[in-house]
C-alpha cells in the first residue's frame, strides 16, 4: 500500500534506489519521458520508448551545448537587446528499435501487455523495461530492454534489447534506426517552453549504412555545427539470421531478421555515438565518432554496464544521503542527485541547463542556477565537476567582455543572464540582462570553490581573471551618490527576485558585488605575491591598473545598503518598502504563479517576491548577520514570497533551519525534494527542475546539517549545526571538503562525524572546534 | 538670395503663404512627399507625383483611423501585453494620372524639365505644379497641375491636370488610374517606422469602370474593413476625343485620347472619393461613395477650389500668427498650423496621429500628443475640432475600461498609450502602458476645454464619465504608504520622460492625477446639482458610489510629491536624485538620440531626460509654483535634458519665457518652428512631427505672449504676459476664447488687445485686470 506524501498522490512506489513504474498509461507518458530520461552531461535521452509512441510526448535527444542560433525579432527593438537566440536542439533520434513478430509490429498500445515494469536504477545507471506482450494475433513474447547513456564515455549510449518467444516459433525482425527527421517543440505562449523554429533546422548531410554499422551527419543552419550520430550492433542469437542496412533521405536503418524459437532469447545490443564539431575539429568528427563507436562495440554492453555501475558507486560514495524514517524523501533526494549528475556538463565547454538534458524548457540555457544552486552540490561531492563548471565561465569570458561594451561599460565583463555559448539570449531585459548579480554569483562560486577545495590553480588558470573583470564591471556600474551620503550605489539592476525589476541598490546585489570586489582585490594581491608573472601577463592583457584594485576596495568599503531603521530590516532595494503590500487575501489560488496572471507592472509595484532575494543573502553571507537580524528579515520577507520560482523554497528551508524555524524548514524541504517525482508543478514533462534538485541537497546539508564554510583567521573552517527533523529517525551523508571525505550522521541521540578519506581536519560542531581524524569518529 | 536660418541651409524660399520648390531633384523627393502632403483629417495624400516616380519615396495615401490588426509576437510574452497591432494602412492610390505625348510617357526624369515650380498654397489649400517638358523626341508641353484634398468635404479629393502642346500638334493620352496594389513600408530596425506586414494586406474585392467613372473596393484581412475608392472625370478639350475604361486584377483605369493642337490647353479634372465601413454602414459604402463622387463632379473643380479657400480663410482668421522681422519663422509657423489642420480627425472616430496623415511613422497611432500638444491649438483656433478630439476619447472609453481590467484594476478606465481604435498597441510597456499619465492628460484636456469654451454640454455628453473613470483608476492605482508618511503614492509608472521608466511617484504624474481626481469630484458635484438625471444614469451604469468621490478628494489632498529640501526642487520621481548624472562631456554628438546608441538600462540608471517632464508640469500648473520655484526647477532639469523627443523644446521655450530666460526661449523656439521645413531631425520623409508643430503654436501663445487661462474666483480668466523677442519687430495673433475672437499684437512700443468677435471679456495683462470690448482696442 502506498501512502500519500506531502498530500500528493505518489506516482511511483517509494523504493530506495529506483524509480519504478508498474503500469503503462498513455496519459503519463509525456511526464515519464522526463523522469526516465538518461544523460551524462553531454548526451540526454528522454525516456521515450524504443519502438516509438503514438500519443502525447516529446521524442527528444539533446546534446548539451549543441544549439541553433536565430535572429531575435522584437516588436519594438532597442539598442543592446540580445540579438540572437541560442536554442538547444533536438538531435538525431538513435533510440529507435522496432521489432516485429512475423508481421506484427510491437506497440505498447496494441495487443496485451502484462508483467510490465519500467525502472530507473540509480545505483547502476540503467533504465530497464520488461514486459510480456501478447500480440493481437496471440503470439507472446518476453521483452527485456536495458538502456544506458554512459557516464564514463560521454559520447556513448547503448541499448540491450532482448526478446524471447513464449508460445511460438517464427520470424522476428528488428529495425534499428537513426532518424534525422527531428525538430524542436514549437513556441507556445508560455515563455518558459518552446522554440521559435519553424520546422526542421537540422539538415541531414550524409547517411551511410554498411552491415551492422550506420551513421548520419547533420548540420545546423546558422551555427554551422556538424553532428555525427552513429550506431553499431551486436546480435546474439543461436539461429540463422539475415542483416540488411538501408539509408533513405533522413534516416538510416539496420534490419535483423531471425528465425526465433520459443523459449530461446534473442538479444540485440545497439551502440550509439554522438559527436559534434563542438567536441572535435569538424574534419575529424566522423572518423572520431566511428572510433568511439568501434571501441564501445568492442568492449561490449556488459563492460559498459559494469563501468556505469562503477562510476556511480564512486559518485554515491561521495554524495549519498540517507534518511531514516522517510522512504519518499529518501527516494526524492537520490533521484535529484542522480539527475544532477546526468545533466551536468563536464567538458568545460558546457554547463548545466535549467532543465538539464531532459527537455527543451528555457531553450537549454545556462543561468545563475549553475553557480548558486548546482556548484555547491558538486563542490562537496565531485569537486572536479565544479571546477569544470567554473572553467566554462572562463571559456565565455570574452563574450562577457563584449557584452559589457555593448552595455556601455568601457572595461570589465558582464556575463549573459542566459546563454549557451556566452552571448546574451535574454529577450526581456528587466528579468534578464538587468540581473547583473550573475557576475557576483560567478565570483562567489569561485571563492567558494577555492575555499572548499584549496585548489588555487584554478585562480591562476583563469579564475583570477574572471574575478578582476567582474570586479571592474561593478566599479564601473556603481557610483558614489551624494544623495546617499556619498555611498557607492548600484542603480538600475534586478536582483534575484523577478517580481521586482530594475531597481536601485538591490541589497543582495550590493552585498554580493561587495564580496566580488573585495575578493578580486584580495586575489590580485595574492597573485602579485605568489604568481607575479601570471599577474603581470593578465594585468597587461586586460589593461588592469593597480589603482583599479584600490578602487574595488574603496567601493566595497563604501557600499550602500538599504536599511530601514523602523523595521530594523534590510530593504530588498531602495523602493521596496515604499510599495503597497500585495493583496494576498484576495488572490485566488488559481492566480499563481502571479507572472502568468498579472501584468509585470502590477506585480512590480507591490511588495511581493517571486523567490528568495535578501533571504538568499542571509544564507550566503551567514557570518555577516546576527541571528536576530536573520529572524527579523526572514519574518519580514517570508509572508511576501510566493515561491513562484523553483529556486526559492530550498533557500527558505535553509534559513529557517538556521534560525530554528524547524517546522518551516521541514515544510519547505518537502516542497523541494519530490517536486519532480510528484510533478507538483505540473510541468515535469518539459524537463526536470535542476536548480530545485540541487536545492534539495542544499536544504539537507546547509539546512538540516547546518553546514557552512566559515572563516577562521582567514582559513576556511567546515562547520555544522545539525538538527534532526522530528519526523525522521536520523540522516547521514558523505561530503568532500579540501580533499577529505567526511561522513556526518545524525540521529535522535548523537551526531557522528567521521573522516573517511584524507588528512585530519578541523571542524566546528555547534560552534565548538574539533579535530577529525581517520578511524576516530567523533560521537557527540 | 537665400540666407541661412538657424544655421540650417534652407530648403525652400522664405515665402509668407507658400512652400515653394523651384528645382526638382530626385534626392529630395522622399522628403518633399511629406512637406507637400495634402490632407483633411480623413484623407492624407503624400506629395507624390501623379505620373509616379522611379526613385526613393513612399507612394502613400492614408485614411485616418483605417488600419489593419495583427497578432503581436513577442520573443518572451507576458500577461497583459498588448495583443494586437493596429497599423494605419497605405490605401488605394488614386492620384495616378499618366500622360503620353504620342507614345512618349511623361516622366520628370526623362527629357528636359524647365520653368518648374511646385507650391503648396497655405491660403487656398492647393498643391500646384507647373513646368515645361521637352520630351526626348523634342515635343514640348506646358503642364499645370492643381491638387486638393477637400477640407469641407472630407471624403473628396480632386486633381486638375492641364496640358498644352507648345511646338506640335498630335495625340495626347491620359491614363487616370486607381491602383489597389498598395502596401505599407516594411519594418526596419528603427522602432519608429515600418510595419510588421509581409506584402499586401488590402485585398481587392471589386473593380469597375464605366465611361469616366471607376471604382475599386478593397478589404482588410483581419479588421474586415471595407474601403471604396472611386474616381470620375471631367475632360475639357475642344478636340474630338476617345474614352476607354479598363479594369484589371488590382487596378482600374480611365483613358482619354485626344488630338491636341499647339497652343490649345487640354484639361482633365479628376474627382476622387474615399469612403469606408468605418464611416458608413458596410452595405452603403459603395453607393454612398458614388453619391459623394457624383456631387463633387457636379459642383466641379472650381467650386471645390473656392470652398477650399473659404474654409481656409475662416481657419486663418482664427489661427493666423504674424511675425514681423523673420520670414523664415513666419513661414514655419504657418506651415505647421496648416499641417495640423490637414491632419486632425474631425469625425469623433479619429484623432490626430503622431505623423498626421502624412506618413507611416508610429503606425498612425494616437498618443497623449493629441491632448497635451494639439488640443490647445485647436481649443483656441477651432474649438469645435478640439471637442471632436475629446469625443474620440469618449468613443474609446469602453476599450479603456477593458484595459483597466487587464491591468488588474477592478474599476475605472486606463487609456491605451498608443492606439487607433482604443486597444493598447504599445509593445514596450516601460515606455508605453506604464505611461498612465495619459489618463490625467485626457482629463486635463477636458478641463481646459470646458474652461476655454464654456461648453458644459460636453461634460454631460461623456466628458464627466471620462473624468469619473480616470479618477477611479488613480484611486485604485495609488496607495497610502506608511513609509511615505501615509501619503498617497503612485508607484510603478513612467512619466513623460522616456529616459526614466517604471518609477515611483513621478511628480508630473502625481500632480496631474491630483488634478484629475479633484476635477472629477468637482464635476461630479456639479453634475449632481445641475443634471442630476444624467449623474444618476452614469453613476448607475458604471457603479459609481458617492464614497468614491470622497476618496478622490482624499487621495488628491494627500498626494505625495517628491521634494528635495537640499536642492529645493521637486524630484522627477522618488529615485531620480539618487542617480548618477549622465556623462554629457564624454557623449559624442553622434550618440544622440541616446535611445538608439545605449541600452535602456544604461539610460534609465542615469540622470538624463529625453524630454520635458517636471518642466511640463511647471507650464501646465503654472499657478501652483512660484517664479523662484520655476527657476530652480528649470535650472536643475534643463542641463539634464537631451530633447531627443520632439515634444520637448517647445515646453522648455514656454517655461523659459515665463521665467524671463528670453534667449533660451527664443533658441528653443527656433528648434521647433522650422523642424520639418528644415528637416532638422532628418526624418521628415517619414511624416511631419505633429506634436512639435503644435508646440510651435504653444511656444508663441503660451510662451512669448505668456497666455494662461487663470482661475479668478473659480471663473476662467484669459491672461497674458507678452514679451517680444529682440530679433523681431513685432508679432500678432488671433485666438478664440469662450466664444470671443481676440487679437493680440505686440511690437516694440505697445501691446494691443482687440476683441474682434463676441461679448466683452475680462482679461489680464501682466497681472492687471482689464475689460476688452468690441471696437475698443486696448493699447498698452
Amino acid at each position: 500500500m502506498q501512502r500519500k506524501h506531502n498530500n500528493v498522490e505518489p506516482i511511483y512506489p517509494f523504493t530506495a534506489w529506483d524509480v519504478i513504474e508498474r503500469e503503462f498509461r498513455a496519459e503519463n507518458n509525456y511526464r515519464n519521458e522526463t523522469i526516465f530520461a538518461l544523460g551524462n552531461g553531454t548526451i540526454g535521452m528522454r525516456g521515450t520508448l524504443e519502438e516509438g509512441f503514438n500519443g502525447p510526448g516529446c521524442e527528444g535527444t539533446y546534446l548539451n551545448g549543441f544549439y541553433e542560433r536565430e535572429v531575435i525579432r522584437y516588436p519594438e527593438p532597442a539598442y543592446g537587446y540580445a540579438e540572437h537566440s541560442q536554442t538547444l536542439l533536438n538531435v538525431t533520434n538513435a533510440k529507435i528499435i522496432q521489432f516485429y513478430v512475423e508481421d506484427e509490429l510491437f506497440d505498447m498500445t496494441q495487443g496485451r501487455v502484462s508483467e510490465y515494469e519500467r525502472a530507473l536504477r540509480l545505483k547502476t545507471g540503467i533504465l530497464e523495461r520488461s514486459l510480456r506482450w501478447r500480440s493481437p494475433a496471440g503470439r507472446e513474447v518476453q521483452i527485456d530492454i536495458e538502456r544506458l547513456v554512459s557516464l564514463p564515455y560521454r559520447h556513448v549510449a547503448a541499448i540491450r534489447y532482448s526478446v524471447m518467444p513464449l508460445n511460438f516459433d517464427g520470424s522476428i525482425r528488428f529495425v534499428s534506426k537513426l532518424d534525422g527527421d527531428v525538430r524542436n517543440l514549437s513556441a507556445s505562449n508560455d515563455p518558459r517552453t518552446g522554440s521559435r523554429f519553424e520546422g526542421r533546422v537540422l539538415s541531414v548531410e550524409s547517411r551511410s549504412a554498411e552491415g551492422s554499422f550506420a551513421m548520419i551527419t547533420q548540420r545546423t543552419q546558422h551555427t554551422r555545427f556538424l553532428l555525427a550520430c552513429g550506431m553499431d550492433h551486436t546480435f546474439i542469437s543461436g539461429e540463422t539470421r539475415t542483416l540488411e542496412s538501408r539509408a533513405d533521405d533522413l534516416s538510416t536503418s539496420v534490419v535483423y531478421t531471425v528465425a526465433a524459437k520459443a523459449g530461446q532469447p534473442i538479444t540485440l545490443d545497439k551502440f550509439i555515438c554522438y559527436l559534434t564539431s563542438r567536441d572535435v575539429p569538424e574534419s575529424s568528427v566522423q572518423d572520431e565518432a566511428k572510433n568511439i563507436l568501434g571501441n564501445a562495440k568492442t568492449v561490449g554492453f556488459e563492460v559498459l554496464r559494469d563501468e556505469q555501475a562503477k562510476y556511480l558507486t564512486k559518485f554515491w560514495d561521495h554524495a549519498d544521503i540517507t534518511i531514516e524514517g522517510d522512504d519518499a524523501l529518501q527516494q526524492g533526494l537520490r533521484v535529484n542527485m542522480f539527475h544532477l549528475l546526468q545533466s551536468v556538463g563536464r567538458d568545460s565547454k558546457t554547463s548545466i541547463a535549467a532543465k538539464g538534458v531532459t527537455g527543451e524548457g528555457y531553450e537549454g540555457h545556462y543561468f545563475w542556477d549553475t553557480e548558486m544552486y548546482v556548484v555547491p552540490f558538486f563542490l562537496h561531492t565531485s569537486p572536479e565537476i565544479a571546477r569544470k563548471l567554473l572553467e566554462y565561465r572562463y571559456r565565455i569570458l570574452d563574450k562577457a567582455r563584449e557584452r559589457a561594451r555593448q552595455m556601455a561599460h568601457p572595461r570589465g565583463a558582464l556575463y549573459a543572464w542566459r546563454t549557451i555559448d556566452g552571448e546574451e539570449c535574454s529577450t526581456y531585459y528587466p528579468a534578464g540582462t538587468a540581473q547583473y548579480h550573475i557576475n557576483a554569483d560567478i565570483a562567489f562560486a569561485i571563492k567558494r570553490y577555492v575555499e572548499a577545495t584549496g585548489d588555487e590553480s584554478f585562480l591562476v588558470q583563469g579564475g583570477a581573471e574572471i574575478l578582476f573583470e567582474t570586479a571592474r564591471l561593478w566599479a564601473d556600474l556603481g557610483s558614489y551618490i551624494p544623495n546617499k551620503g556619498g555611498k557607492f550605489c548600484i542603480n538600475g539592476v534586478t536582483g534575484p527576485d523577478e517580481y521586482t525589476a530594475v531597481v536601485d541598490n538591490n541589497a543582495y546585489t550590493n552585498l554580493m558585488a561587495q564580496i566580488n570586489m573585495r575578493y578580486a582585490a584580495e586575489i590580485a594581491k595574492w597573485l602579485q605575491a605568489n604568481n607575479s608573472d601570471v599577474y603581470q601577463e593578465v594585468a597587461k592583457r586586460i589593461g588592469l591598473a593597480s589603482s583599479e584594485i584600490e578602487s574595488w576596495n574603496k567601493a566595497a568599503d563604501n557600499m550602500y545598503l538599504p536599511y530601514d531603521e523602523r523595521l530594523q530590516i534590510y530593504a530588498q532595494d531602495d523602493s521596496f518598502l515604499n510599495k503597497a503590500p500585495w493583496d494576498f487575501a484576495n488572490t485566488p489560488p488559481e492566480n499563481y504563479p502571479l507572472l502568468i496572471h498579472y501584468h509585470p507592472l502590477v506585480i512590480y509595484r507591490h511588495q511581493v517576491c517571486k523567490q528568495a532575494d535578501f533571504v538568499l543573502a542571509l544564507f550566503l553571507l551567514s557570518e555577516r548577520f546576527s541571528m536576530e537580524e536573520k529572524k527579523r528579515n526572514y519574518d519580514f520577507y517570508e509572508p511576501l514570497t510566493t515561491h513562484d520560482s523553483s529556486l526559492s523554497s530550498c533557500v527558505f528551508s535553509i534559513v529557517a533551519s538556521e534560525i530554528g524555524y524547524h517546522d518551516k524548514a521541514y515544510d519547505y524541504f518537502m516542497e523541494t525534494s519530490r517536486m519532480d517525482l510528484d510533478d507538483s508543478h505540473r510541468n515535469v514533462k518539459d524537463g526536470v527542475h535542476i536548480a530545485n534538485m540541487a536545492g534539495t541537497w542544499m536544504s539537507m546539508i546547509y539546512g538540516f546539517a547546518g553546514m557552512r564554510v566559515q572563516s577562521e583567521n582567514g582559513a576556511p573552517l567546515l562547520a555544522f549545526h545539525p538538527h534532526l527533523p522530528e519526523k525522521w529517525n536520523g540522516y547521514a551523508f558523505n561530503m568532500v571538503f579540501r580533499g577529505r571525505l567526511v561522513r556526518v550522521a545524525v540521529n535522535r541521540d548523537h551526531v557522528t562525524y567521521a573522516l573517511l578519506e584524507g588528512e585530519e581536519l578541523a571542524i566546528a560542531h555547534n560552534g565548538e572546534r574539533l579535530t577529525l581524524r581517520k578511524n576516530q569518529p567523533l560521537i557527540l
